[in-house]
């Protein structure tokens, strides 16, 4: 990997080119040779022999959204541009056909990208590759004084270094509306994260809409008018997302945490004639009726609330298939009695042991505990968060393939909407960048440059990312 | 002042009413008796004999505001509700004529407000007091279920502990548009904030736009065409907080923080050419030549910079004047060197030991350093801020008198337009309560419950102040 840092310092030496967040597998740009960007002439298009056409919503929606990315409104061509050294358009080219799936943990998101005056290419396996390779595209391009767009001459070779890349935010201990949502997944996706894991409901509120047990969100929300999550919302953030390349992990924590579930502690804090339903009772009661109950996400529990929902995003999406997430602080005895297609999801303790231990055990693992990004203090602390490393625990290389990625977590007691973007943003890009890039990109001081100027895209994008430090973004004085 | 905290627990007792925020000094309130506010009938009016009378900008102003925060677009008032129990127009009567003039340090802030389905009177001494009254006003008006506004019968007599209740913004290391400081303008008033402390130049850059010497916003802003204040943009936030009861206190800083006058070091920061002019020569000397140099905030300087400015409200305010408010870190020995009518600003160090030297020395004391917003650590730390008490340091009766106020801070390392808001509200309210409240308000319990309240009172006008704890409010999910 010594030729992507060889690469990227030419760049950077330059001057010129656009930072990339976050940082790519494989970089080779030339910082003499570029072609202009011009929005009269540019536009994505599917390269002959694609197996994706003209009609798939998902590329579809993403042509037109990096578009207007890429040519902002207000957004003037210089006037007086020759027509020389024009980028030509973005050929992409997908090899495997299919357009209305979700995707899944084993789905590839590799891509590689060629820009040069002659040709733009962009290929991909599938649709979600492609999705992760627009987005690098898009970061690419910069812009002179006068207000020219360009793309410097570059090869891209990119892939994740972990499949699981996740979000989670929390909408019981305050609501989020939904459009704080959809602008978080905006978010993620330019910072390349492929999980939305859902925190829907917990002890303060429920607003899960539910058909079936309507009484759960009329009684167990904040208000069952404005403060809920219809079945059209629900649906509406799950295509959100997938048009995003993001799983959605909708997550009805239990045994625990159930307070919102009904008033009063009996029957494990809901309300009798709820809890005599049998479905809804097995979500309640523990794996086995031994001291080893541990705080369990049931992915099926949307199934017994919600039946009339396309599940197969989350539910069946895995092979092989994840039947439940677990938070740890599950004794090790208990992994004996634990469903082994569980993950575990560590959430606390020295995450060091904590990963050695769940991985030993044979389980697959999900990092989190480094990564509550509610966590804040005064200063630079997404380094902190930048200079974890996942695989820094003592294991077999054995145990380390069964790291599958991580989270970062936004849990609620002092979030809403009022303060969610620039809580999470830029911080949240440093566990996309560990989650994406390859091990060895561990520079701060290249990182706080790459993240600085991408977090003046974000706001660019019209997400309200907090700055890093003193210094100003071109656009941050509207 | 039992009777107050009385008054407020029959109140709360009965569920009725809405919280205010900062408490009032003297507050009688009767659940049992309440009169319907309409939007249809009622309206704010000066009373006859009021020596300001329709025509006052300020007042006028006022009137149409609280009108809108009453009755919030949208609103709409329940069909079929009688004309019985109507509350009567809000009776405005100021003693003391002027309406074009500035608050200042001695501006006296006192009014009494009397709200009974028979009369409602606001009287207070000048149109500065009026302003808070109204403020308060604004903060009695609760609605029931169906979407009523009432007002309980409440008598309500009150006046500002401390005569100077200021916040710093630093628009410096980070730029804020004029609308950001035009909300936080808007804000200040809701908690009767009555200074706004401008660093509008330090290091990093230099937005002032000076027609004097323009140079030094064209070379030290971030940006001269978009990253400035151009003398319009300073008249109109001056007038802005004139409106608003709230004086401008602009800093330029010196002899330090002056990087951003000119590039390179030599002549203490600014470019020669810049200093080689007297008048700013002398700003950026030390008072004398001893070591004694102390970071002193000229307030003059902005006569020198622009003179076409009214300076009435900042410079000549004071009686006996101000001559320069003075950071702290100037060695007792120094004092003998300092004006006696310097403020001195006590911003570091242990700030119990410092009012004490400070005000032994003779200086009239300014609190800020527990107040330094910009520091921010996980959960409630409103709290830390709110139990300050500014009184509390070894001195006399004589020495406790010369404490003219303090400020709440929130320098820009870290803070720009994206996060200032959340970061700033509704936290500054714990240090507009310590500055206005009596000392005996205190109950920790109470403020939260009250503050919690207020911040969705911050909601409801615009202001995306943050939640203090898992809850919601109202108008969050929008």
């Amino acid at each position: 990997m010594a030729g992507t840092a060889g690469a990227l310092l030419l760049l950077l030496a330059a001057g010129l080119g656009a930072a990339l967040w976050p940082q790519p597998q494989w970089l080779l740009q030339d910082p003499q040779s570029r072609c202009r960007l011009s929005s009269r002439q540019f536009r994505f298009s599917y390269a002959n022999g694609s197996a994706v056409a003209p009609g798939c919503e998902v590329l579809d929606g993403a042509f037109q959204r990096y578009w207007q990315l890429l040519f902002p409104p207000g957004h003037k061509e210089p006037s007086g541009s020759n027509v020389e050294n024009l980028c030509p358009n973005l050929l992409v080219s997908v090899a495997q056909a299919g357009c209305s799936g979700y995707p899944t943990l084993e789905s590839p998101e590799n891509y590689k990208l060629s820009i040069s005056v002659d040709l733009m290419l962009l290929t991909a396996p599938n649709i979600w590759g492609a999705l992760r390779g627009l987005e690098t595209f898009s970061q690419l391009s910069w812009k002179d004084e006068v207000g020219t767009f360009y793309l410097n001459k570059t090869v891209v070779i990119d892939f994740p270094r972990f499949p699981h890349r996740g979000l989670l935010l929390d909408t019981s201990r305050h609501f989020l509306p939904l459009r704080a949502i959809l602008e978080t997944l905006d978010a993620m996706a330019y910072n390349k994260f492929n999980v939305f894991h859902w925190h829907i409901v917990d002890d303060p509120s429920f607003p899960f809409e539910s058909l079936v047990f309507p009484d759960l969100s009329l009684k167990g929300s904040y208000n069952s008018a404005t403060h809920v999550y219809t079945p059209n919302d629900v649906k509406m953030v799950i295509e959100y997302a997938r048009l995003r390349g993001i799983r959605v992990i909708p997550e009805f924590d239990t045994p625990g945490h159930t307070l919102s579930w009904g008033p009063g502690k009996n029957c494990l804090g809901m309300r009798k004639q709820v809890c005599k339903d049998s479905k809804l009772m097995t979500l309640l009661t523990p794996p086995s009726s031994s001291a080893c109950s541990s705080p369990t996400v049931f992915l099926s529990v949307l199934s017994i609330l919600e039946p009339t929902h396309n599940h197969t995003s989350f539910v069946n999406a895995h092979k092989p298939p994840v039947d439940a997430f677990s938070w740890t602080s599950v004794p090790v005895l208990c992994f004996f009695q634990v469903n082994p297609n569980t993950v575990i999801h560590v959430w606390k303790g020295n995450f060091q042991q904590e990963m050695s231990r769940v991985t030993k055990a044979g389980f697959r693992a999900l990092l989190s505990s480094p990564w509550y990004l509610n966590f804040i203090s005064y200063g630079q602390d997404w380094l902190e968060a930048y200079r974890v490393e996942p695989l820094a625990f003592e294991g077999s290389a054995e145990q380390k393939t069964l790291v599958i990625g991580g989270e970062a977590c936004m849990w609620g007691e002092y979030v809403d909407a009022t303060n969610l973007t620039p809580r999470l943003w830029p911080r949240a890009g440093a566990v996309a960048e560990r989650l994406w890039s390859n091990q060895t990109v561990r520079n701060q001081e290249d990182a706080y440059e790459r993240l600085s100027d991408f977090r003046c895209t974000l706001l660019r994008r019209g997400i309200r990312a907090e700055p890093l430090y003193t210094g100003y973004c071109e656009f941050d004085a509207l």
